[in-house]
């Protein structure tokens, strides 16, 4: 990872915007800049030179893991250490500018901050300039992003085969929603996870309509869909993938039920809206147009009010980052950035159905970065 | 959970301060006070009743969830619907002030609230007085933290019979941190675990000496401690405990070497001054006098330098709660209140010991929670 040049392009916009310094303090920022992978930190970058801030707990590791950054130690808090090296500088006599960031520094700390800092030194609010730089990942990123998203794709095909193999033997053994997760979170861990990128989603039967339905304690309901919604954390970067599932034997072709809503019909037409989606993905387009083809997709099916969420979101060092593919959004699409594409429907009560691919934009489009197939799937 | 009951007691915090409500940002607090476990939502708590705000993902869950508050699903973000709510109440003619909590709300959502809400509206900053009510478990929460612990403490023999069996049959097969990492969590995901507490450290040799080790690749050093910390968290409540095992044939009893710093020597001592902590633990005792109980042991064992982090802390919802045991803290302990009691000894870049317990104050000590011997293990 390249941080000195990531440091180098947040020291443009100081000195752009006549800031003196920027006080990282949102930890994916923290380690986008200088590597560090720990849970307490302070990052103050200057025109001069970075200094991270951590206490004694991650002395070692601080020293091991940051770059472009000299590495302070405090007995106290991150934030005091700040704010005793800032009343040790000489420059007191003129008036300082330090740019927080607004979006994650909390009112408290803000106003312990200024207390305890001397009294030349202003904390402004800025835009939350270091994730707007993530929006577009690098190589390095994309590399892990790509191998995130392939182990990601493992563990799918190992539901399918956990799921499959529940019923071996003509037996059907009742298998939890859980079961399916522990699995497939045994086999993220022994491939060199460092943790799941949310709480696996395995969502059955009616649960299928929760768009957030964490594994349960319920077992599989047959012959209707399991909605599996999950992702790892690779070297920091996350995964995020989506099918549904049906468990059981395959119900007719699309059309062949009566049922305006059955299955296969409804799964095909949130297949045809993730597909319009993908294909509405390039440089110059908003996210608000993407998210756009997807809804419009289902409205003509008579599903657009089923569709309650947005179409996708940014992911990298975070499972949610900007740009969000929603409606009204109008961040222009850029070569680099990462999203996901996942529309769902969801009829409260009864069952759901959602497909969530990872694209990267590309110079002319979009490259589907999950290599996981889409076509209905009975097991 | 008997939610109207921690409402009430806030509403008389809430006229006692001369608030009109109190709105509720941190989700732990939000769990606390009305049941909902997901990952958005604000609620607001008046003298007339409770109004809790999220987003149409959670549509459902929120109305099975939420007890003792009103549910108000919003299109957009639970904060502007908030805003927009207060805009329509009719009590507009006088000047309203809400406290917020300004240890979890950031610079830009209380920016954002303020600009979106009718003028007459004024976000107070408040102390956190609902994790100073959480500080005190009640009979619900002391069940679930009992479950809790219990589990985690079967995953340490989960742990213990992986390192063991990676020797069976004469032939010591190399095992990977990660791997003892992956069964327990199989493990607590089985047993209904919600998810682990925390990244599981599993530190082993050198890695020991890291504070926060997080399991790794590397493969359990034969002859030296692996230090193993970790919890679940079930039904919402965290577990927390470490112990530290020596991998490989026992060494000789404590001072049987003439190093100062051999392990089983190191290791008594560590069990020492945790015990002496243990001991200090009574009701209008100060944390500090806890942590300071158990660093008297081990500066008397010429160990002191080598305990660089605090005795404890509180756990509940939060992994991470007050009261915390530290140096300096001088927060009275009460019965109810569940605290780690957890000294440890580094010696950066060689090896480390911690060991650590969950306790509940009682009316005259202390009841330990964590069942695990913590007698010196070889194995």
């Amino acid at each position: 990872m390249n941080f000195p040049a990531r440091q180098k392009k947040l020291r443009e916009h100081l000195s752009t915007a006549r800031y003196d310094a920027l006080l990282v303090s949102h930890l994916p920022n923290i380690r986008y800049l200088c590597g560090f992978t720990g849970s307490a930190g302070l990052l103050l970058i200057e025109e001069s030179g970075s200094v991270f801030f951590t206490d004694v707990r991650y002395d070692t590791q601080a020293h091991e893991e940051v770059k472009g950054a000299k590495v302070a130690i405090t007995r106290k808090s991150p934030l005091t250490g700040v704010a005793e090296f800032l009343g040790k500088r000489r420059k007191r006599a003129r008036k300082w500018s330090i740019a927080t960031e607004s979006e994650h520094l909390t009112v408290a700390e803000k106003k312990r901050l200024s207390q305890q800092s001397p009294s030349g030194v202003a904390f402004k609010d800025s835009a939350p300039v270091v994730e707007r730089a993530r929006m577009v990942k690098d190589a390095d990123e994309m590399n892990h992003i790509r191998e995130a998203v392939r182990l990601g794709a493992r563990l799918f095909d190992r539901a399918v085969e956990v799921i499959r193999s529940s019923k071996n033997g003509g037996r059907k053994k009742s298998l939890r929603e859980v079961e399916v997760a522990a699995e497939m979170e045994l086999m993220a861990r022994r491939s060199g996870a460092e943790a799941m990128s949310f709480p696996t989603i395995i969502a059955s039967g009616a649960r299928a309509a929760l768009p957030h339905g964490r594994a349960s304690e319920q077992t599989l309901t047959p012959d209707a869909f399991v909605v599996c919604d999950f992702g790892v954390i690779l070297a920091g970067y996350c995964s995020d993938q989506t099918r549904s599932v049906w468990v059981g034997s395959a119900p007719g072709p699309a059309g062949s039920s009566a049922d305006p809503f059955d299955a296969r019909k409804v799964y095909e037409a949130v297949r045809d809206a993730q597909q319009a989606a993908i294909e509405a993905v390039r440089p110059g387009v908003a996210g608000g147009e993407v998210d756009a083809a997807a809804r419009k997709v289902l409205r003509k099916a008579g599903l657009g009010r089923y569709f309650t969420h947005s179409t996708g979101h940014g992911v990298g060092l975070e499972i949610h980052e900007i740009p969000r593919v929603a409606d009204g959004q109008t961040e222009i699409l850029e070569p680099g950035m990462v999203i996901t594409i996942e529309p769902g429907v969801y009829f409260p009560g009864k069952w759901g159905v959602r497909i969530e691919d990872m694209v990267v934009v590309t110079s002319t489009g979009c490259e589907v970065l999950t290599p996981t197939s889409k076509d209905f799937l009975a097991v």
